[in-house]
């Protein structure tokens, strides 16, 4: 576990490694409170678009973890920074919750809600989906403008055993009817690695990303050849022994790699 | 095409088989004319749940075609039939239009929009879908209730060479966030056969279905031992000479068929 104790930056997932149906994990809060104690650096990453940065703040601080202005990240603030880095002159077609729309506009984007004026589409995580927006979504792809989502995960855990259809299980419906599939900018993808090289002022070997999920964390840790460890508290149950996306390390829970800070 | 001249009751597909987006097909008008003046019995028959049959009697009626009371039958049609003979007593949830609500209502049925207080779920085409029912319904199947859907057609033509997410995509959101498949009632399953079968007062062998999709219109007089008819006006562009689902005859259109009744 040499990387956690040389690492001046972390990444940390939140459900499933931090915190599971609104219950703290062993060792959670201590060990983040470690890394702040110790002057490292630490972002909360996650691929959940339908709620704003501010609602995560406040649900991290009322869960007893410190959180220093900016520190969570989120798939919608990767779209934002997408966004404004190549569409800031575009008029955005969002289907999404009010708080992603807020968040984009607040980034200075247009946000348009009438489709024929549309030139770019962006779907998030769309807790207040109707038909309507899935029509009109649909037939703005139809018209072969760019089509973006804002992550790929297609369940949401929603209590203990129960999941509800996420982004990427929404964009599966646009994609049926269209045959366009679009352009994901969560975890593990490059828009998401750009927002954290925005904020990261080290190289990706004293980096680690924290997480549960092996396709969407540590893939994501691959990608940008950063380390990472990967905690069983979550998705993931059993440390793998092979496979495409192995951690540089594996903990059963936080509380194990409090040593290592 | 004996098979045309001596049988006694036709089945009618709509969309693609007798208009296509609004516009009647070749002959088609023509066509049920002739049954009706010959003094066969026919029937509309449509997997579409959105609507109801009285709307798709004046639709039928305004496009000049032939409509005797009681012959468009949909699948909430079936849906409807197949709940008042095996849930007769239940408490059933919908996902569905308002229009399906009604007339389930209408068959006696008790419609309730109070997931937890739910025996059976019913899902149709819901046009009038919001991401608060796709949650209700993950929880009601989550209790291992009974699942039905009216239909499994993943596509609904909306114009020509473009498609909307149909029914099927929809209970695909439920399947992959609970694990659980819906039972079917529509094309070309048993409750859409019963239904039929509850109106028609003669032999399969003496019953005719015409459609164009080979994997519910084809399939359906398959199973329940009808001739059937294809026509190329719709999905179905080229005579199948191979396959699970091959025709009585096949017609390019009406037209050429109206020699034979």
């Amino acid at each position: 576990m040499e990387f956690l104790t040389s690492s001046e930056t972390f990444l940390l997932d939140l459900d499933g490694t931090l915190y599971l149906s609104g219950e703290v994990l062993p060792g959670a809060c201590e060990f983040v409170h470690r890394l702040h104690k110790s002057g490292r650096s630490f972002f909360y990453l996650t691929n959940n678009s339908s709620t704003s940065p501010s609602v995560y703040e406040k649900k991290l601080i009322s869960l007893g973890f410190p959180v220093p202005p900016n520190t969570v990240l989120t798939s919608g603030t990767a779209a934002a920074l997408f966004l404004t880095r190549h569409y800031a002159q575009s008029r955005i077609a969002v289907v999404g919750t009010q708080a992603l729309r807020q968040q984009l506009s607040s980034a200075g984007l247009s946000i348009y809600t009438e489709p024929s004026h549309a030139d770019v589409l962006l779907m998030g995580y769309d807790t207040e989906i109707t038909y309507d927006k899935i029509r009109w979504a649909c037939g703005i792809v139809d018209r072969g403008i760019p089509f973006f989502a804002t992550h790929e995960d297609r369940l949401c855990p929603h209590r203990l055993g129960c999941f509800l259809p996420d982004c990427g299980a929404m964009t599966n419906l646009i994609t049926e009817a269209t045959g366009v599939e679009p352009t994901y900018l969560g975890k593990p993808h490059q828009a998401m690695i750009d927002l954290v090289f925005r904020y990261c002022n080290t190289v990706p070997g004293k980096i680690t990303l924290v997480g549960d999920r092996l396709y969407t964390d540590i893939a994501m840790a691959h990608s940008a050849k950063m380390n990472s460890l990967l905690v069983l508290t979550g998705e993931t149950k059993l440390a793998p022994s092979t496979g495409r996306y192995l951690p540089s390390g594996v903990v059963e829970n936080l509380h194990k790699a409090c040593a290592y800070i």
